[in-house]
């Protein structure tokens, strides 16, 4: 199946990879989502309420891709959902503007984005990062339903570390469930650009013999570590919990052998 | 000295820390520009040319923060270089807008993130990370002088390894030059927002004997980790040259170091 095929966002003006759209841009569901989905912290922007503020807002939050309705899978347009506080003032904003778009909510622009390795080449301008980062548009109301509500919170915290939600006090007491803010973001459009593969130098470079002979040309695979956990010194529990260990292990092979892995694909 | 004799940017209504603003909100440049100057990938975000468009662009970016003009150190306002492509049609929409202020530049808001560890408490309502994190916002113009614009040049390169800048092919040709865009951010204001320490639960939770004896709690230190570096088919040079294994072991234990530090400090 080609790449054109798969089930992909639309690609608009805005959201259209300029600067080598050709090998880089991609435009499909699954990759956009894993990049999502995969993210520790995302980085929203927004537009302030203050028409004289020129400045876009910026916040890093967490968030996940998935759809509340139907059980669709990671390759079929999703939903974002977003933890973390943005002002209900903000909120309100979004759905009393007289732009009739904005009335859906709040408009946010949101990066998700994996530094895969340091690029080194010849030269420093042909230096490069390998990486993977999605950018998506769309618009946010806060999620009132509190079964929804439970099923976003539940899918926030095991994302940060696997069975963490069974594994810690459940449920939310009232307090906490009317305290937290949930963001649902119904995309509008969404792009990745990803850059693999080692060091590519202009041909005059690597037809200089004395450049070659001394220039090390190669990549330095990079990734999100996890360390050996410390506890608290309020910790009751002796052994650290598998669901811990296993999370640590596997995502750190996992992502050293993803930031290798890119480095041999074109 | 007390954190408000450091000197600070200013704290304005838009850059004021306003959730856990008290122990979190930091407003003093060495803060700031340390957070900068240590993030492998900025983000940047400002508004679109196109009025009928609510979503602000965004996008990845390398940057630093240095004064060319003084040799000011890292406790003095700086200025913020971006290396990378925004398109000349938004420089000039920056420069020649009816807005006076806009006139100054491009309005940029630029966030910069390090996740430091995963913060597993007893509930999943008290889990956070530990991060330090920076927004700043400012006025963009590309830099023309050639001088400044080699010394931004050779900064970037050497801010993604040590050294590099000497190690590789320089200088740049005439038409790497023209090509290389490089932006000058004046910045008007920044924040910062730091997480430290262990996890912090409620009362309710603390005492409750039965959750205390079967939820471990405690930090999982998280950093950004430099694998071995793979050569290139086309490299020539035998041994991985020192300024990149340097870089690699130093930049490795330096980042594990601060990420198991970030979790003993209040």
């Amino acid at each position: 199946m080609s790449d054109s095929d798969l089930p992909a966002y639309p690609k608009l003006a805005r959201n259209t990879v300029q600067r080598y759209g050709k090998p880089r841009g991609k435009y499909d569901c699954k990759t956009i989502h894993e990049i999502v989905n995969t993210t520790q912290v995302l980085h929203v922007s927004f537009p302030t309420p203050d028409p004289t503020d020129p400045f876009p807002a910026m916040i890093p939050m967490l968030g996940f891709m998935a759809s509340y309705e139907s059980q669709t899978d990671i390759s079929s347009p999703l939903d974002l959902y977003l933890h973390g506080y943005i002002s209900s003032r903000l909120m309100r904003l979004g759905q009393t503007s007289p732009n009739e778009e904005e009335e859906e909510g709040l408009p946010l622009t949101i990066a998700a984005t994996h530094l895969d390795g340091l690029v080194l080449a010849l030269t420093p301008n042909s230096h490069s990062y390998n990486y993977r980062s999605a950018i998506l548009h769309g618009y946010a109301t806060p999620v009132e339903d509190a079964e929804e509500k439970l099923w976003a919170m539940k899918k926030i915290t095991n994302g940060v570390v696997d069975e963490r939600w069974e594994n810690s006090r459940i449920p939310p007491t009232k307090t906490e469930m009317t305290s937290t803010q949930i963001l649902r973001v119904r995309i509008v459009d969404a792009s990745a650009k990803v850059r693999s593969g080692g060091p590519s130098d202009d041909r005059a470079d690597m037809k200089n013999d004395d450049i070659r002979a001394k220039t090390w040309i190669g990549v330095v695979p990079t990734w999100t570590m996890y360390g050996t956990p410390i506890e608290s010194p309020e910790n009751r529990v002796q052994k650290i919990p598998e669901h811990i260990t296993k999370y640590i292990t596997r995502e750190n092979e996992a992502a050293e052998k993803k930031a290798v892995a890119a480095v041999k694909r074109k």
